[in-house]
């Protein structure tokens, strides 16, 4: 399987694992490279950010502070 | 809904988000990869930076440095 | 050997060498920028991510958050 | 307001401020990313760095290193 | 001498003296930004990652998470 | 002054600043984003790295891995 194109399309896995996330509402732990874990599920992805319901106020989140994303289990 | 492009552009969900933001002069958390909080308005918005109303003198953050906006609680 | 190109194809050493990963299911450390090391098999790859199949669900981990990759001994 | 473009111009409110930032010789405080805060005037900035005149030697100073910028109270 | 290019080229000083520490099987110390030292020989680079032979198994290591690579003295 | 042209070139104020610092064989501190300061001299750059002569063996240097340089006082 070759998967790795020079530009992230909207046909990448990245980014169709990332809009099943979305639809499918999922509870989701988000690492950020600064350490901090957030819980919540993903509203929408952009090439920038994702958005993240969580318990409190929605968080608009950078992606270049993410380290990884993990359905909770 | 396919809300990645590979350019961000003005029309981005994030810029939206930020320019609501921007438009209500809203309390916000911006996070950054420092550990550091910053509690202030996000005044303006370009490529690169934002500028964040606080307490003290506005500040220029970059973009780089952000880990996420959260409107305060 | 000239293995540096200005642009990475899927013909690119670590490329081939992470396929290598990915078609014999070799159990690895993925360490990341956090300083997490990751245990797990990698699924697939893209540009941004690639998929690690752990002990728990499945994590989309960013490549700009990753230090290294080690087959475990 | 729509001051996001895809490429940043010497006509770029970061750029602008940081340009009146030098003109008036304002004492600010530079935030790095490593947690340092370097106090001095900005002198001069590029694409990649600017140069701030401190107590000590004038210091060259990566803009992919900077978190924020404030004006010193 | 004026070896700055906008874009990195085989012929960077840089790539020739990675080429020199792959050709001599150097014995290298590669410092990561997350603080960990990688001792070894590199073993091949390519446009994102090098590949470093430890005692341990072969490294594959992101060129971005790398502050500075030194001969062992 | 306007010295924020889109593309960095040889003739940027940064890079003019550096090929000083090697010209002058200047003893400087290199602050790095991983916390460490590495004291010598710059020998060459290039657009990734610079080289630093230091007591030891000399050092390749990530230009990412660099928050600040300063000649010592």
């Amino acid at each position: 399987m070759n998967t790795l194109n020079a530009v992230t399309t909207a046909e990448s896995p990245s980014v169709r694992q990332m809009q099943g996330f979305i639809r499918e509402k999922l509870a989701v732990d988000v690492k950020l490279l600064t350490g901090d874990t957030i819980q919540g599920a993903i509203f929408w992805q952009d090439q920038d950010c994702i958005s993240v319901k969580t318990a409190g106020a929605d968080m608009l989140v950078w992606k270049h502070a993410i380290a990884f994303i993990q359905p909770r289990s």
